[in-house]
């Protein structure tokens, strides 16, 4: 344990560095990151445990910073811990560089989670925290280790606090540390101009424990993170008063300390100087990207103390895994992210079902086969049928992470956060169920998991406006093209950011799970709520069949030289079938197609999207959603049967006549893009 | 004041005809009407103050109901009231039916607000009361209203509970009474096994009145009301304990109250008996949709109370009218949403500024001019430029509400939420600001503006990947496609259900400032971060062709029998000037279209949209959205140069470099597009 000075210079080195890239830069958040610097460097030298030659330990203990404007805080410190060079600090904000504005996840460089949208990052720590004990509930105490989530006055405002602030509680999860670094500064006001609200108060009522420290007083912070080391029964929140700017000064030496203006500009916008305040905080300003010495030894110091922890860890594990040999196999399977052998073959699948029921058998199967898997529901899971899940195990209760069931309550976007936690955790692939109309609350998330390319399925159930008698609110129209976007846009290594799958019928189900489990990216099911009719089998079983749906789209019926192409998803395919029944009467040869994820089909080679939509045969969709979820599909001389207004409360067979949703239409529709009418 | 007994029996009734209209539409949520109807049926006797004869009177007292699928307890008693028939409760679920699902708006028949998306009931009647304050701080105490909101669990789970709390107590909404109808049973478990939280202490924390009262004792939830309306300094929340299926039973009499299956389906489906608990609760098993006469007895009285109540209201204020004519002049003018005359003209708008500028500059105007105008931010007023509004008037604080502008807090739902609110309470224009990809968080709230028909006013900047430095997570790239699917989406009255202008220079800023104001439906601003060069006039000045941002799309550059149309929003207008001059130094003549809205350019007389976008010449689109974005303009033939990948962090001149945004890569593709390369 080093001296407090020596703490305290480190802390000053973190600021020094701080100021210096936001400067560099031109843009950026120095404030925040000085006053926090000396809960970082207290937290990186003598608490976070975690292997420096290995930052993908899996059994280390996770910081998740929230504000991820705090980004040159978190940079400066893994600088001292020898993960980012002087240089990565000073192409903060620049073009590809490995230090961007705002953090992207980068484990091998000691970054977490991918923060910025305020209030996400401590829900993954969260996420973070509940696979730790779910893992650990399996492979023994000897894996246990912190989360600590970092939070400044977004966390508390943004309305995501108080689904991490009830499940944290109410899970009891003692191994979750939030430090709140509170300076009563946000980028417009002084919080107190917004927010009068009892902090401490709050969480205690969450059923926290709640201690307040001088976020700027090393004996403060050390004696807070031992305090709350030892807690076993409840959360922790550390609420630190810090002092915005710490350190800032004008050149004349005035105090540029508390001032609304650092929070996110580079101080000599807001009128400090950095010369002065590098000078001030013991830096050199000719060369402010300096390691100074006491930070080297106070780190160095640290990492030989961790390498000990380490070896020492891997001697546990080492016993721990001589000793149970079958366990340990399991353990590098969870690890892995790998699946058991699933027999899709033999899953007894009623027909006719409707998707979500179909969905539920699935789960029932993997319930039973996939050990790794967590399931959650937002107080839905009777309905969206992620209770074919829950009915073979139970729901994680505070104590007892045996179960693989999470009930996330009444909070969609808190839980969207807490699986992207879970599978920033690793060990676990998690997926959440509830309405797809409650999608929209679950966006930030998603958008988040894309980025992050996490392998996290989303269950969106109750599909269209079927939902029927709930009416509007609940019925998704423009949801589909929506979330479709999201296979439009494409993450960093290129690839489509989701996949965003409607199965047809149940056995398409069955195929769309595979491919979700199968998948390293999100995935999305999006299944209906109402009956549906199987698709035929062309030639082979269904089952067989169905699997095309990892092509994105294939052929459910066809004929020898067809009049008319025909694509939908989801139930509206087995309208289509219903509706070429009737063209077949009347002489008009109708092929047909499911068209599960238009974004995976997309990238089928050319040659087999042309072999499904040949080029010169009239096209016709029809979409419960607006028209254009399938322009891409049916193009401009082709006819779609969308719609495009808020649903109505009725029964859903009422609102499928009252839209047109039938055979009838169909065939009246195509006879008149054929001019057969 | 009628006895205990009879409004027991009263709350009986509602609780049969609850019961009743469930059974019969086969669907629907009877558990918490039942439990709910005893506070209801208080209320409404005794305590909620409104017109019997004109439900619009603006003064009322206000009921935002939050779970919306506690439809049947609203109706029912709305019945009791006169306002909706027997065979109005029957329809419940139906097709055509004034009585849908969930609660839509109908403030005719008495219902506030539409309702079903859990939490934002109660986060609108946060917005209502902040409109009453706002009323009340200009035209006096007279019009003082108290505004109920009715919540259950899912809205004190849902995370938008964090937002009203602390914003309620903050701001020390003393006329914001809320009752928690506590009945320890959600939709798929009990509550305490998701959430053990002390609500009562965390709404303290909040600031917050607490009470607590037996949710089925008439004697103490008039003691409550009555301690809640005299309260002058906080926003009161009173928890009743209540119980689920309050008097439901079996057919052998057996108890089915506190039970999880009559949260969600008819009392038969949950194996209760619907005759055995209409004859349980003293109604007419065969005849169950009937008013007893009690209730008939205490809703007459209630009524001439409240016409005697109306009666003196409004002596009261023809005295003030008769005494205050300049004011009452302006109170009809903020009652009827109506618009003082504006000079849009005389706007001294600088040239080539970024268009959030631009929007700073007209919000300088309009605080002067539009006195029935309320900004909000969300903490980003001096980046989201709203502070030029603020600059001209001052923020709410607690027991000041002179001001026009509203500091949200980090918390962009539940801002939104309070728009709705507002504008449902009248009086007010409420328009609130963030940045662009925080729409995301939104969504929801924007979705019930849209379904509700409100005049609501988004403001939303940092358009694109030119957010720059902040990287990926800041950078909007889906989202102009995301939200003008809003536009495809038609209201129930046949409308597109948004207006989204992207505006492409500070002189079509200042048109799409104007036609935000005087729409009656949402309307979005997207505005960009980055300066922009003002397009060219072609004839008149630039700010009489700007005004035809009102046909949704306009030629801002053209040229004889042009070789290629050229369409773009925002910023890539200005983009394509630049490439149209290169390409005329090649002698490649090209017409520029801006389209600040498909939506209104698709709603103008087929002649305009031809004249604009004629068939058979050559059509380019450059977005810095999805190509997608664009589709429905370019159409298949063109070419689209779009991003469909998420940004990075890195200044946005070399985000434009990197991406090709310049007039050299238009040139090219246009030339490329035309078989000229």
């Amino acid at each position: 344990m080093a001296d407090n000075a020596k703490l305290t210079r480190a802390a000053d080195n973190i600021r020094v560095l701080a100021a210096s890239m936001v400067e560099k830069a031109k843009s950026g958040h120095p404030g925040g990151a000085m006053g926090g610097a000396d809960f970082i460097n207290v937290l990186y030298t003598e608490f976070l445990r975690y292997d420096p030659d290995d930052l993908r330990y899996p059994f280390r203990d996770r910081l998740f910073l929230d504000p991820g404007h705090m980004s040159p805080m978190l940079y400066s410190t893994l600088a001292l811990a020898g993960n980012y060079t002087m240089d990565d600090l000073k192409a903060f904000r620049q073009w590809g560089s490995c230090t961007p504005g705002h953090p992207e996840v980068d484990v091998l460089r000691g970054v977490e989670n991918t923060s910025g949208p305020l209030g996400q990052g401590h829900a993954m720590a969260l996420g973070a925290a509940i696979a730790e004990r779910f893992m650990v509930a399996r492979f023994g105490q000897w894996q246990a280790h912190k989360t600590y989530a970092y939070i400044s006055d977004g966390a508390v405002q943004e309305e995501i606090s108080q689904g991490v602030g009830r499940i944290a509680g109410h899970l009891g999860l003692s191994n979750l540390i939030m430090y709140y670094d509170s300076n009563n500064i946000q980028l417009s006001t002084k919080v107190d101009e917004v927010d009068t609200e009892d902090v401490g108060a709050k969480y205690k009522a969450w059923g926290w424990n709640v201690l307040h420290v001088d976020g700027q007083s090393v004996d403060e912070i050390r004696a807070a993170l031992r305090t709350a080391g030892a807690e076993t029964e409840r959360p922790t929140i550390i609420i630190g008063r810090t002092v915005m700017g710490k350190g800032a000064v004008a050149a004349d030496g005035t105090s540029y300390e508390n001032k609304v203006s650092t929070h996110g500009q580079p101080l000599s916008a807001a009128g400090a100087d950095i010369a002065a305040t590098v000078k001030h905080l013991g830096g050199d300003p000719e060369n402010p990207f300096t390691v100074f010495e006491e930070s080297k030894e106070i780190y160095a110091a640290r990492r030989e103390e961790l390498r000990a922890w380490v070896k020492a860890q891997k001697a546990v594990e080492a016993e721990w895994r001589s000793a149970n040999k079958e366990l340990a196999r399991k353990l590098d399977i969870f690890l892995a992210g790998e699946l058991p052998p699933i027999d899709y073959k033999s899953i007894e699948m009623k027909a006719d079902s409707a998707t979500r029921a179909a969905s539920a058998t699935v789960l029932g199967v993997l319930a039973e086969r996939v050990e790794n898997m967590i399931v959650a529901s937002a107080d839905l899971s009777n309905s969206d049928k992620t209770d074919g899940f829950l009915k073979k195990t139970k729901a994680f209760t505070k104590g007892d992470f045996s179960g693989k069931f999470f009930q996330a309550g009444v909070s969609e976007l808190t839980m969207a956060c807490i699986m992207n936690g879970m599978a920033l955790h690793g060990g676990v692939i998690p997926a959440c169920g509830t309405f797809f109309v409650f999608s929209d609350y679950m966006k930030p998330a998603v958008r988040l998991s894309a980025l992050m390319h996490l392998h996290v399925i989303y269950i969106w159930t109750h599909d269209s406006f079927r939902v029927g008698e709930d009416g509007p609110t609940h019925q998704p129209i423009e949801h589909e093209a929506q979330i479709r976007l999201m296979e439009h846009l494409r993450n960093h290594a290129g690839e489509r950011s989701m996949v965003v799958l409607r199965p047809a019928d149940g056995e398409e189900t069955i195929a769309a799970w595979r491919l979700a489990l199968e998948e390293k990216r999100p995935v999305a099911l999006i299944l209906s709520r109402q009956n549906i009719k199987n698709l035929p089998a062309l030639a082979a079983s269904r089952r067989e069949e169905a699997a095309q749906l990892a092509k994105g789209a294939y052929i459910v019926a066809d004929t020898a030289k067809p009049d008319v192409v025909m694509v939908a998803s989801g139930s509206e395919v087995a309208t289509l079938v219903e509706g070429a029944g009737l063209l077949a009467q009347e002489g008009i040869k109708a092929r047909i197609v499911s068209v599960p994820s238009e974004g995976l089909f997309r990238d089928q080679p050319q040659s087999y999207q042309e072999s499904v939509l040949p080029a010169g045969i009239a096209r016709y969709g029809m979409t419960s959603g607006l028209p254009v979820t399938l322009q891409g599909l049916v193009g401009e001389k082709g006819f779609i049967h969308g719609h495009d207004m808020f649903g109505f409360s009725a029964p859903y067979t009422v609102l499928d006549k009252e839209f047109g949703y039938n055979g009838e239409t169909v065939a009246a529709e195509v006879k008149k893009l054929l001019g057969r009418a």
